[in-house]
């Protein structure tokens, strides 16, 4: 069966997944962009972006991984973006620009129902208000026996891990300290849930972790 | 000035400093041992115990230090022992038998009175029932001029840091998931606390971090 797989979650020293106060400005809330300071440079990052060379090794690696195998996305409604409450109008499609990063179906969890977004690339937002269990029928079909990323926010995954629904989860601990937002891991008892520490893999910008859960 | 720091502080993957349920058999509660396994190969470790030559390099770096220039002790009293409440004797001198790994006056904050015991190679507890800024100004007086290493455990750590008396603090990520136990940092905001990341060093068996306060 088809897994569903966290890749390239960046937390905090501290355990946080996103700074505070998230809006137009700050996507991954105040602060957060430093996490992801080891993703920037690396060749998987910048060959999505159009930028240059960028770097191999040990953080390219987990990076290229995170877009292997995959078939389907399922985020959270505040990782597609800004806007709460009812979608005031048909505008906003993602942080991403006319051709996301997906490539893939991506199921957006929302309580707003809302009309099917095709992007250029192969990027369809889809938005599901059913709850997470749908969310992920209808992204394990789409995938059709790829793998299905889920791609954040905290609450998003939280809500899976707690549903015991992750297969494997790739973990980058950035070396920064954010002192408040969103913790990923907060009164989340892992080993519990089954899930156990399967890689450790350490480079001079983040220690990747990979958790895997016994079935 | 002398500084207070924190050294070779293991917590795990997911912020516990401690396990759940300390007792005899579990001086670190049920797992917390798992956060040391970074430690006990080194040659600081080995040459304390006696039992090896043990590694070098970065985790022997970090494990050095802890012990370099240091005057005096601070400790909680649960990391002093397992007795809580009333001292019923004068039975319980400690986990670490005749001759203790200190060698400097070691302050024990207790809220029960008890005279000072002077153990081999000039290791004495004192116990200090008048609070953690008292228990400071005795270490700082009995170190003349050295360090004084903030021990632990959990709480004992987090009520210095949150009064912002922690001048330097090392904590080293152990690879492994609790789920549960004693949480170093949840809640504290550190950057609000005037800390900063100072060094980030991985090694293949933990990632050591080091954060300093802004004077």
């Amino acid at each position: 069966m088809s897994k569903l797989r966290v890749n390239c979650f960046a937390i905090s020293l501290d355990g946080y997944g996103a700074g505070p106060g998230q809006d137009l400005e700050n996507p991954l809330g105040v602060g957060g962009i430093a996490l992801h300071e080891w993703f920037f440079p690396t060749r998987t990052f910048q060959a999505m972006f159009g930028k240059g060379d960028g770097t191999t090794g040990i953080d390219d690696d987990f990076a290229a991984r995170g877009f292997e195998n995959i078939g389907a996305a399922i985020m959270g409604r505040n990782m597609f973006g800004p806007v709460r409450g009812p979608w005031p109008d048909e505008t906003w499609k993602g942080w991403w620009g006319d051709n996301p990063p997906y490539h893939v179906p991506v199921f957006v969890l929302t309580q707003h129902a809302r009309a099917p977004v095709a992007m250029a690339g192969g990027t369809t937002f889809h938005f599901v208000t059913d709850g997470i269990q749908a969310a992920l029928a209808r992204a394990r079909e789409a995938a059709a026996g790829k793998d299905i990323r889920l791609s954040g926010g905290v609450a998003t995954i939280r809500q899976y891990l707690q549903a015991g629904l992750v297969d494997e989860m790739h973990i980058a601990i950035s070396p920064v300290l954010l002192g408040t937002g969103e913790h990923l891991l907060s009164g989340i008892d892992l080993p519990k849930l089954g899930y156990q520490r399967a890689d450790h893999v350490p480079s001079a910008n983040a220690t990747h972790i990979v958790l895997k859960r016994n079935r």
